[in-house]
């Protein structure tokens, strides 16, 4: 696998560009925009995503929180790979579709579900890393649909990479808390 | 989790509608539109997807393989759920997006890798059931481009329901075959 | 434009593969699955297309109409070309847009609108030919969202060649007839 | 088609949303992350754009152009309506997708030519406005593959109101110069 390791994305990197090539705002945290109409946002969001049997599956946690964000992380392993080694692309999808699930769901009213419409994914280079951490960004939140879009970063040492973009559509089901029993 | 169990979706459904509410021709087998150039394709592809450990983690595994055409199988389980207790949208992203990356891969030259460029997938029923059934079409072969679509049933006493549709861009890595240690 | 007419697509182009490389399901016109709630659904559509002016302006006119279904053709001419002559990416999507959009619509109630949520197009091969003709296929509809794909074939000499694929969203806002001074 | 004009993204609009309700981050200018390997790139777009008879059918114009960025301005007007007076998607489409191909091709060799992909594109207002600016960003700019991003903003009195965000897949043809008779 060795030889594809560092192969496999050449499609993907020029020979004579300037590092980074990708291009910063990107990455900004959000700022201050939104004001959430549940103060509870935390617990909730805390409450659904531990009944999220998935994430326990794959080992990945809440890395930070706020209203209109969420970041997701998740150590790469075997477990997770495509066949290369890197993490699958629908592993990458998983966490970085629960972070632009939950950025949303910070500002839907206490007593609603959050549901995925649809989200398309691009992959950018390979999945891999100390850790991947996926970001989750509201862009327009509804009273029906809300739009994120989201990123995952590889980290090594502290460097960002790049790895996965997402734009994503959610819809809020007013009317039934997302709870256990409801 | 009962009353959300069946009114998720909601927004979904008709009051009114004729079932099956879903267009017949989408789910209809590829033709023998495809001449695969490797004769072995079929061993090319098993052994891709054994090194896949996030099929093994998930549980998934090959149901039907033919020029241009993939099926993976995946049984709901709790370990595999989001929030509500149906299989997470991103389990339901892994396995259509292999099927994807199959479908095509069959097609490809035995000295090449297959690479998820990107994919879209909307969600449109709760995944759940007996077992999930995703299935991936090659659309298009190119030389270095793959168009594919995708679409993933919920299989339940024989009856199936359309769970989620995908349209998906992979790349051929040529001259790197896809095997470990190379 | 000589050598680029021809050259531009290389990379969708396999040396080696057999006439058709589409899988033919694909086309198919949709079986009979849907119940329009509105008998009056052609006369609807007919309407809300003709106070599209981007339609009169490129040219576009409705070809083929039914139950979740839409087809609208396109003269391709320079006035609607991209930098290599062939028909512009975005007006592939005006037509295919609309031929979901409607095929949608024709499904929806009497007094009821149509809105655009997402979609997301992949091009296939230069949009050209003595005609476009671009299908929207209902594959879902619900209450509040219906969920359509598309084709764009190029016609020449009654040969089609797929130009480009589509997966779409559309909303239906209930209440809001789609009449001028409603 | 008074009523509608302002009723029609209801489903977007919260009634109880301190504005801006958009993430600011998302319009910040691209830094000086990326080097032209072309430095007559401003000509080389400037010559394609004025190729593409689709942007002078429409009324559209460069605004800005910079390493990895391109705005492309519009004026909102009858004839490029969908049913309810706005813009047409399609024709919203179609400057977002000249603008992110024009973005990625300031980064391109002077011998190659500029393909799009695919794209997605969110629609989350009325397209409407004294103008549309519609942004391409480039994320990543690989040797065969560039990813952009892109953001279409009314204006009115100087206030941007986000219409529509997309997220685009585009193809470097080594060896085709963009222009006539080549």
């Amino acid at each position: 696998m060795g030889k594809s390791l560092g192969a496999r994305f050449d499609a993907y990197d020029r020979v004579d560009e300037a590092p980074p090539a990708t291009s910063p705002p990107m990455s900004a945290p959000p700022a201050a925009a939104f004001a959430p109409p549940d103060p509870g946002f935390e617990a909730r969001v805390r409450a659904s995503f531990a009944r999220q049997g998935a994430m326990r599956t794959i080992g990945a946690s809440i890395g930070a929180l706020s209203p209109g964000y969420c970041a997701i992380e998740l150590v790469p392993r075997t477990e997770l790979s495509q066949q290369h080694g890197y993490v699958h692309a629908g592993i990458v999808a998983t966490i970085v579709d629960s972070a632009g699930g939950y950025a949303g769901f910070t500002l839907f009213p206490a007593d609603s579900s959050v549901l995925t419409v649809e989200f398309k994914l691009n992959l950018l280079a390979p999945a891999q890393g100390e850790r991947l951490v996926a970001e989750g960004f509201v862009v327009k939140c509804g009273r029906t649909l809300t739009i994120t879009r989201g990123e995952v970063h590889g980290i090594v040492g502290g460097r960002r990479t790049l790895v996965a973009m997402m734009q994503q559509t959610l819809m809020t089901m007013h009317g039934r808390a997302d709870a256990p029993g409801t």
